[in-house]
């Protein structure tokens, strides 16, 4: 089906004329009743209440089936139970309802026997036209429709959109952050996703003039690949501030147990939601602080933080806090040094950054809005952090007033301290209603401008490289290089190539590979040692060979022909008593190893990984993978995730590696993989730093038939 | 000073029958003013407002001079400006008043004149027995003595004390917190701390009967080591929260600033505070979740979680938040299976850990009171994160219910989610004031329970291990062993020990270090070659050669006479014109690199180090430090809290390591730095884990003179 199908179709579903709420009631404590209330609250119009055993619910007038509604319908809503869904989305197909939102659980979420129910009910409804969110959700709010959630967030319409595979998360964001003065443009459920899906509405919401930010709780998608695409286009116009639950081994495991859907890795989801831009939180918590600060504050231009603070300890803690979030609190200039000394009080303040405004500031806080506005206009600072020891209307006036005047908008956060929560609290509304980000806590905000900083570095990104082809990188050879070997090894049933036969690829590609040959013989072996030069490593086995160095099969550092002929003498023994081949490779020196692969992800298809190699890949982890194929600029990114990146540096006389040429091997693992279909993976580990540049020094393709 | 005089002096100073408020105002604005107003509001009846040019305020008399006031004064709080703080002080002094606090600022914190300045005040007081809390504080406050703080945080007493370096923090928490329904015992804000210090009110509130829990901002202290002792003693009965602010360096920049005190290396302060049983926390948020769990909730028997949450999707993400805590979420047993099947809904929960309580929880909330009573009473269950989706008295009565029949106490944590801030702020007071830990985030809630099983491990270390010495460790020879070889190096002036001279003390001590003989002819060269046998490493240089391997004089495995001769001859060449000497050492092999040290800390002096070696050192900086002497279950702590630690399991084809050996070395390099007073610094790097055991393979220890 054609994007702009779906999204019509949505689009109509969003914005229904009239409504009908199968399982309306008037009893207390249900959740048909629960709707009820809220759509009267809405002031939604067309209601129409369906329920066989009752006349009027709550005052509007009730109707027995969906048959009998005199009107059209754009939009129902099932809350019956389980054993009616059945019928009634039959009944809605037959009145040609565009879309069909089910509450109920029981079905695809608790095993085959659900998952097959739900796709007779998908069956039945496309049948007719007609589209289904859910079952297991808690479906669409919408206030500019006047469409409720169960709990009734308001009736105000804004600009940020929510999409959740967990109910109660759309629910309780949209009503803690209405509470708290932010606005919804729609919101959605999406449950088990047995028709519409988590991607079709980002789809549709990148697409929507109303929604301007997005926030989005997932478990998992059907279709990894699909959504990193399209999440990626919106990411370079709107924000989207997402929680992935299900990262660890037992969080997965309650996610089968929840939603039905797969987790997939979590290493490889991290991966693709940094490529994608995406501002991935791990907290419902961190999504609102998130969100207060992306859906109110501007991009900074650097990350040069300016700290005005009253309390004084807060201050040096959160300049701690800034530094360890990879921030800087730099000197401010001389002339901003001097504004400063002319507005805070002579003592018990300190005019540098962080800027204290001294105890003074609890009885005459005008000197924030002073301090605010002189920091803003320092060309050093591109983001401002306010700790504030008083709140309320004053203050939020005073900030207003301070950056009202700033053409050059910066980011400004807020932090309110001093008062039991219930006083803070009521400053939420107050600050975020007026375009204010607030925070309870400073360390948080600290956190909301470093995200900031991140997703700026991500839009630069996007703006600066040139897409120059499918698979970028610098190399510009033919397609599809190396493809004898793996055909031969098909042929011969191997799905393993040796590592002769994996290197020869990547030397194809332009990849840096040890010196070596592979022979059979004595009479090879000799001439081979004579080629290469000593020192070298003697390895043994062919293709079917594994775990060498476990196995003794690797002699490394051979200075002469005896050390090698003791060595050829030796692996002939242990390995190769039906034949096989011995490999004799250049010795390559350097203590800094790296690691770089391809492999095929259940969820996002062809990915790169690269990271720290050796004995240290498994120890460390310091690992990231990427969607393929990458560009430069993401490439330059894995490398500088690398916790251990400082290892690329010039270290105890080795010189600095060239990030560009590691950038290329990367690229260009990519590029193998998705050239050659019947590549599953490719492991090259180590990639010695040698001084003449990174070498793949041991290299594995695996082959899928 | 004997620590019993500062106690009973600290406790009259607490206890004020009378004081004297040097400052007092009638004017709005004015600090003096605000003390005025909060002394009035908690009912302290001896008040004496001092201040020359008033009669009278808010309705008590006033003195022109502390002499003047006819009752003896227990405690004097002066608000006068800088230049008056002199006069003030010689006023209290001649009467000899016990304690006075100075919140002034302007004193050692902007300088070396403002230090002299401090210093003449405290000698001023000393000598009529009177001592000085500040300057630059906001003093002290204990509501069972009616002594307020200047924001005023009320009059309840309860049972945490606060001790912060910074005015702010104290007055910002204790106000925060109380309002949320925490009432304190006594809270003193230290200032400057130009007399008594943070370390003197440790030691009180670790003694004061009131006090069961304390919370604390430091930036530095000027006696790490009794610091580190006395609050060591104190996490062994009463829990410390501490913030430690001037982490980073730009932290620290601030800190000079900003109090005047030595911030001392982060390293070393995270591990002594650690080693103290210190719960270290990193923003004031934290501090007060921390408060919450510590000082309401028993510490755990383990580390597993029972989950029970009304959200499905937050359950997901908050076992994942578990799991990377390092705590578990296990299965739950048959038989509470069982019982959970009685009491949840059919369909839409889950009766296996997370427990999910289902939709049905919003209209019916008595599910979580038998959820949370189920799931406690099963004895694979430490701890209870619930996560609700409701609020309010009934969930408070719920669980109040629910818990009041379990005869083995867990810690139960609290998140309610679910409304704007406004609402579930309302719930703060309500939960905490009924001792129900409460929490606006399930992250957070989590971290909580985190925290407490880690604490509950320290108290488990302290009370399973027998302290055998002063040192510790297996070591029982005599003291002071290879002292020749110190008084030989300084006698000939030199701060450095060769790596062979090094090697002997470390092998006295029975560590583990590499065959080797010294050599600086060529016959003793061939000999050496005889008695260690190839393959083997030749080191050039004497003491005063660093970095070797820069320099080229290593060559490792060394294989045969004639690679031996071409090294020497080489060595001879570049590092020994003027004579010197040549290492002959056994080969180790391994690629497993571990590292071990003792430094002399300028705040914590003696401290060992260990951590993960070789190159890594520097780039992964993956070591930790502890105040020497440690006990063996504080080295294996060390180990353990290697990010590496996978590192010491079995890995390719090499043995686990021994991880007592490794233990018994970190020990025996404390003691080894203890017992040389000369001795400044020990560097073993590497340590290699070599199939026989971990083996010191070179060392380096430095002097002082």
């Amino acid at each position: 089906m054609s994007g702009a199908t779906v999204l019509a179709e949505l689009d109509r579903i969003f914005h229904p004329k009239s409504v009908a709420l199968l399982g309306a009631s008037n009893k207390e404590g249900k959740i048909g009743r629960m709707f009820m209330e809220r759509f009267l609250e809405m002031g939604f119009e067309q209601l129409y209440p369906v329920n066989p055993g009752e006349s009027e619910i709550l005052g509007v007038k009730a109707y027995r089936t969906v048959a009998d509604i005199p009107d059209s319908v754009d939009l129902a809503i099932v809350v019956t139970p389980k054993d009616s869904v059945l019928a009634a989305v039959k009944e809605c197909a037959s009145k040609k309802v565009r879309g069909i939102v089910i509450t109920t659980s029981g079905f695809g979420e608790t095993g085959e026997k659900g998952r097959e129910l739900e796709q007779e009910l998908v069956r039945i409804a496309r049948e007719s036209g007609t589209r289904i969110i859910g079952p297991n959700c808690v479906g669409i709010y919408c206030p500019s429709s006047r469409l409720p959630f169960p709990l009734g967030p308001g009736k105000e319409s804004g600009s940020v959109g929510v999409i959740s595979q967990s109910g109660f998360f759309a629910d309780f964001l949209t009503l803690t952050a209405t509470g708290n003065g932010i606005a919804f443009s729609k919101a959605v459920s999406c449950g088990n996703e047995s028709d519409l899906n988590a991607i079709d509405f980002f789809e549709y919401l990148g697409e929507d003039p109303q929604t301007q930010t997005i926030v989005s709780y997932l478990e998992g998608t059907k279709d990894g690949r699909r959504f990193y695409h399209i999440s990626k286009e919106i990411s370079k116009k709107k924000p989207i501030i997402l929680w992935k639950g299900g990262r660890t081994e037992a969080g997965a495991k309650a996610v089968v147990s929840h939603t039905g859907a797969l987790a997939g890795s979590r290493r490889v989801w991290d991966g693709a939601l940094r490529q994608a831009g995406i501002i991935s939180v791990k907290s419902f918590e961190e999504a609102l602080d998130c969100l207060y600060a992306f859906h109110l504050q501007p991009l900074p231009k650097g990350r040069r933080v300016g700290i005005i603070s009253g309390p004084g300890g807060t201050a040096v803690g959160t300049t701690d806090r800034c530094l360890e979030l990879g921030l800087e609190v730099p000197a401010l200039s001389m002339h901003t040094i001097e504004r400063l000394k002319n507005v805070l009080p002579p003592v018990g303040g300190s005019v540098n950054n962080p800027i204290d405004v001294g105890l003074a500031s609890l009885v005459a806080p005008a000197v924030y809005r002073d301090a605010i506005r002189i920091a803003a206009e320092d060309e050093g600072i591109d983001m401002l952090l306010v700790i504030a020891n008083v709140g309320g209307k004053l203050l939020r006036d005073l900030i207003l007033e301070a950056t009202s005047n700033i053409e050059l908008r910066k980011p400004l956060v807020v932090t309110v301290m001093g008062g039991p929560m219930q006083s803070v609290a009521q400053d939420f509304p107050l600050f975020l209603g007026s375009g204010i980000s607030v925070y309870l806590d400073a360390a948080r905000a600290a956190k909301a401008l470093a995200m900031l900083w991140e997703h700026a570095q991500f839009r630069a990104r996007g703006s600066a490289v040139q897409k120059v082809s499918e698979y970028g990188g610098r190399d510009n050879g033919p397609s599809g290089r190396g493809t004898d070997a793996i055909e031969t090894a098909l042929r011969e049933g191997r799905t393993i190539l040796s590592e002769h036969e994996s290197k020869k690829i990547l030397q194809a590609y332009g990849i840096p590979v040890t010196q070596e040959r592979e022979t059979t013989d004595e009479q090879g072996f000799k001439q081979a040692l004579t080629e290469i030069g000593f020192p070298l490593v003697i390895k043994g086995g062919g293709a079917d060979v594994g775990h060498k160095t476990e196995r003794g099969l690797v002699y490394t550092d051979i200075r002469n022909p005896q050390e090698a002929m003791t060595a050829f003498e030796e692996i002939m023994k242990k390995a190769n008593p039906g034949g096989g081949s011995i490999l004799v490779q250049e010795m390559i020196k350097g203590t800094r190893e790296l690691v770089a692969g391809f492999v095929r992800d259940v969820q996002f298809g062809p990915c790169v990984m690269f990271g720290l190699g050796g004995i240290l890949t498994e120890i460390f982890q310091d690992i990231s993978f990427r969607v393929a194929p990458i560009e430069k600029s993401e490439a330059l990114d894995m490398i500088g995730e690398m916790k251990a990146r400082n290892i690329l540096e010039a270290v105890r006389g080795m010189p600095a590696a060239d990030i560009d040429q590691l950038a290329d091997i990367v690229m260009k693992v990519g590029k193998i993989g998705l050239e050659h279909p019947h590549i599953k993976e490719i492991d090259i580990n180590p990639i010695i730093l040698s001084k003449s540049g990174p070498i793949a020094v041991d290299a594995l393709i695996v082959l899928e038939k």
